[in-house]
C-alpha cells in the first residue's frame, strides 16, 4: 500500500511537468507549480469509510498528501478543526445555516500551521537543511515552529508592523528572525536575493509546491464535515490566496475521485478595502491583479499588495461562480465583536472580514436564506490583542462589586 | 438510550448525597461536591469501539458527562488535543517515551476550555442566567467565551497582574470584567460576597461540581490515546488542582467500568517554588495545605496560595504513589525555550514547569528511562508574550540578509 499517491508537479500556466522527487521551486515560466497525484490509484485504495477511524489531524488524508514516508511527517496534531454552527447569530442576520470553520484551534493558532506542517515535512523528506521566507507573521511563526520540530534551520523576515506575538513564536522556536522597514513584498525581495546567493530552500508563498497541499486539507475537511455534501458558499479572507487555491484544488481532486458531485461551493475571496487587488481584478474581469499601492489594514494577514497566485485565486472564484468582496477595517472590527459576544468566537480580524462579506452578500440576495454558508476563520483572536480595546474597573480587596 | 448516566452529587468529605438536578454549590460541610454516574449502566451501554467513530471532542464521552440533553451542549469543538511524542528532546534527557499532551490546541488556547464547556453547558441546563467567578485569567477567558455562546451573563474578577490577553477575551465576549489589586483569593472573596447578596451562580473553582467533569476528560483522552494502557507517570502543573483531581477521578471511573486495569499512572503535582502549598503539605505528610504567604511566579496560572481542593489533590498524588515537586521561574523559562527549540512546542510557563520536574525526577531515578511519561501542557505560549524576550535586527528594503 502506498502511504502517498504523489505523482509529479505541473505548471498550471505552461503545463510543463517536473519530477516531484527533487527540490523544486517555481516553473521556468515563473508560475507556481501544483502537485499532482495518481487519483485513480488513490480512489481504488482509499474509501470514505476508512477515514472514519483515523486520527483527527490533516494526516488522515495522507494518500493525497505529498509525503512519501510516514517517518518524515512532522506533526503537532494539526487539522480537523471545528465546524461550528452559528445558531444564534446566523438567524439574526438572515442565514439559517451559517457556520464557522475555526482555524484558531490548531497549533500556532493559525491555519498557517497546515501549510507549514506539510511543507516542512516534505522539505525534510527532500533533504532540505535551511529554508528562508518572508511572512506577514503567522506563516513565519508556523514555519519556525515546524522547522524546529524537524531540525531544519529557518530564516524569516517580517514587516516591522507584523503582530508582535509572531516575533516571539519565531524567536522561541530558534529561527533566525529579521524585521523589514516595509511590507511583505519588501521582505520577499530580500529573501529572493538571499536564497539565490546562499542556495537555501525558498519557502515563500507558492515558491515551493507543498504549502498549498497542507492548506488544501481545509477543503477535504469541509467536505467530510458536511458528510461529502459540500456547502453552498465558502468565504475566505484572501491575502496570498493559498487557502482558497488549496480548497479549490481539494474539491477538484474529490470530484475526480468521485467523492463529491458536480456542484461546487461558490468561493468568495474577501479582502480589505485598502488592499483589494483581487477584488479589483475580479470586477474588471482580468485574469490577474495589479500591485496595490499604499495598502493598509488592521487585518495584517491579508495585507498582500500583489499575490503570486492571484491568477489561481481568480480562476477558483470564477470557476465556482463565486465573487470577490472588500470590507472596511471598521466593519471587520464590529464583526469581530459580534461573533464573540453572540457565539463565543474570538476570531482574528481576517476571519471577521468574512462575516461582513456574508452579511453584505445576503442583503444583496446573492446568498439565499437557506443556503449552507461557511466562514473560514483563519486564526485565533488571541494573537491580535490590539484589536480589542478594554478599560476595566479596578477594585480593592475589600470593595463590593459595583453591579447587580 | 441515555445521553448521560449522571446520577447524583456526593461530598468526598462527609459523604452526604445531593440531587444532581438542582443548582448545587458546596456541601453543607464546606467541601466541594463530586459528580457520580451510574457506571454499571454506562458500562453496559458504552463500548470502546463505539468511541472510535465519534467526533474528536470531549463530548465523545457524553455518557460520562453531566449534561442530560444534547440540546444543552455548549461547544466550540474542544477536546481530543494532541498527544505528541518528544522524539528529539526525550532521549536527550534520558527519557525514551516522553510525551506532551498539548492543551494549547483547544478553543481559548487553554485547558480551561474543558471546564468551561461542561460547566457552562450544565449551568444552562439548570437554568442559570448569571454566573460570577474569580480567575487568574485563562479560566475567566474560557467561561466568558462559553457563557457568550450559551447566552449566560458572566461576571468575572481577575488580579491586575493576570495575563492581559485574558482581559481581551473576557471583554470581547461581553463579560462584565473587574480587576482586583491583589491575588485570586482576594478576587474570590469579592465574588463570594457578591453571589451571596445577588443570588448568582458561583462558578469559582470547585464551588460548582461540573467544571471538574470537563477537566476529567483529559484523563479519558490520555487513556484512549494510549489504547487504554495508561502511561506510567503524568506530570501536572498544579494551582487550583482541578485538572489533577479530574484526571484521577476519570481514571477511577475507567477502572470501575473495567476499561483500564489496576495500575494507575503516578500523578505528579508540579508547583512554582514561590507558591508551593501542595508540595509543602505533601512533604509534611499533611492531608491539606496552608495558605502560602507572599506567593509569586511568572507561571501565573499556578499562583494559587490555597486551593479549595487541596485535600483532593494530595489524595490523588498519594493514592497513585505520585509526588509533588516545585520548580523555580528561571528553570521553567529555560524549559519553555528548550521545548520550543527542540520540538516546536511553544508552551505556557505552567506547562514548561512539568518538564523541569520530569528532568529532576529522572535524574533522581524516580522516573525510569523506559517509562511512559506525559507532561500536561495546560495552554499555548502565545497567551504569554512576556515570557519570551526578543531583539530583532531591522533591515531596510534594499539591505542584504546579514547571515549565511
Amino acid at each position: 500500500m502506498s502511504y502517498s499517491f504523489l505523482q509529479d508537479l505541473e505548471c498550471p500556466k505552461c503545463h510543463k511537468v517536473y519530477s516531484a522527487d527533487a527540490v523544486a521551486q517555481l516553473c521556468e515560466c515563473g508560475s507556481p507549480l501544483l502537485v499532482r497525484y495518481d487519483l485513480a490509484a488513490a480512489k481504488k485504495h482509499l474509501s470514505k469509510d476508512m477515514l472514519q477511524t483515523r486520527e483527527p489531524s490533516l494526516w488522515r488524508y495522507h494518500e493525497l498528501l505529498p509525503v512519501r514516508s510516514p517517518e518524515n511527517v512532522v506533526t503537532l496534531g494539526e487539522g480537523m478543526t471545528p465546524m461550528l454552527p452559528l445558531k444564534r447569530l446566523g438567524p439574526q442576520i438572515g442565514m439559517k445555516n451559517l457556520f464557522v470553520k475555526d482555524e484558531g484551534v490548531i497549533p500556532t493558532g493559525s491555519f498557517k500551521a497546515r501549510g507549514a506542517a506539510v511543507g516542512v515535512s516534505r522539505a525534510k523528506e527532500l533533504g532540505v537543511k535551511t529554508l528562508a521566507m518572508p511572512t506577514n507573521g503567522n506563516a513565519g511563526g508556523a514555519w519556525a515552529t515546524y522547522s524546529a520540530r524537524a531540525g531544519i534551520e529557518a530564516i524569516i523576515i517580517m514587516p516591522k508592523d507584523a503582530p508582535k506575538i509572531t516575533r516571539n513564536e519565531c524567536a522561541v522556536n530558534g529561527a533566525k528572525l529579521f524585521l523589514v522597514n516595509g511590507l511583505i513584498n519588501h521582505a520577499g525581495a530580500i529573501v529572493g536575493r538571499a536564497v539565490k546567493s546562499h542556495g537555501w530552500y525558498d519557502a515563500s508563498t507558492l515558491k515551493e509546491p507543498y504549502r498549498i497541499e497542507g492548506k488544501k486539507t481545509m477543503g477535504y475537511e469541509i467536505a467530510e464535515q458536511f458528510q461529502w455534501e459540500v456547502p453552498d458558499v465558502i468565504l475566505y479572507p484572501t491575502g496570498g490566496g493559498v487557502g482558497i487555491i488549496g480548497i479549490y484544488k481539494a474539491l477538484r481532486e474529490l470530484q475526480q475521485m468521485g467523492w463529491i458531485g458536480e456542484r461546487l461551493p461558490r468561493l468568495v475571496a474577501v479582502q480589505a478595502e485598502n488592499c483589494a487587488p483581487i477584488v479589483q481584478a475580479w470586477k474588471e474581469g482580468k485574469p490577474d491583479s495589479q500591485l496595490w499601492q499604499n495598502s493598509s489594514t488592521i487585518a495584517f494577514g491579508i495585507n498582500v499588495p500583489k499575490a503570486l497566485g492571484d491568477f489561481l485565486v481568480l480562476d477558483a472564484v470564477r470557476s465556482t461562480n463565486g465573487c470577490a468582496v472588500s470590507v472596511s477595517d471598521d466593519e471587520l472590527l464590529q464583526a469581530q465583536a459580534k461573533l464573540a459576544a453572540n457565539e463565543g468566537l474570538f476570531v482574528c480580524p481576517e476571519g471577521a472580514a468574512t462575516l461582513v462579506a456574508a452579511e453584505r452578500l445576503r442583503s444583496e440576495g446573492w446568498i439565499k436564506e437557506d443556503e449552507r454558508v461557511v466562514l473560514l476563520n483563519t486564526g485565533t483572536g488571541i494573537k491580535y490583542p490590539d484589536t480589542v480595546q478594554v478599560t476595566v474597573p479596578m477594585l480593592q480587596p475589600d470593595d463590593e462589586l459595583p453591579v447587580g
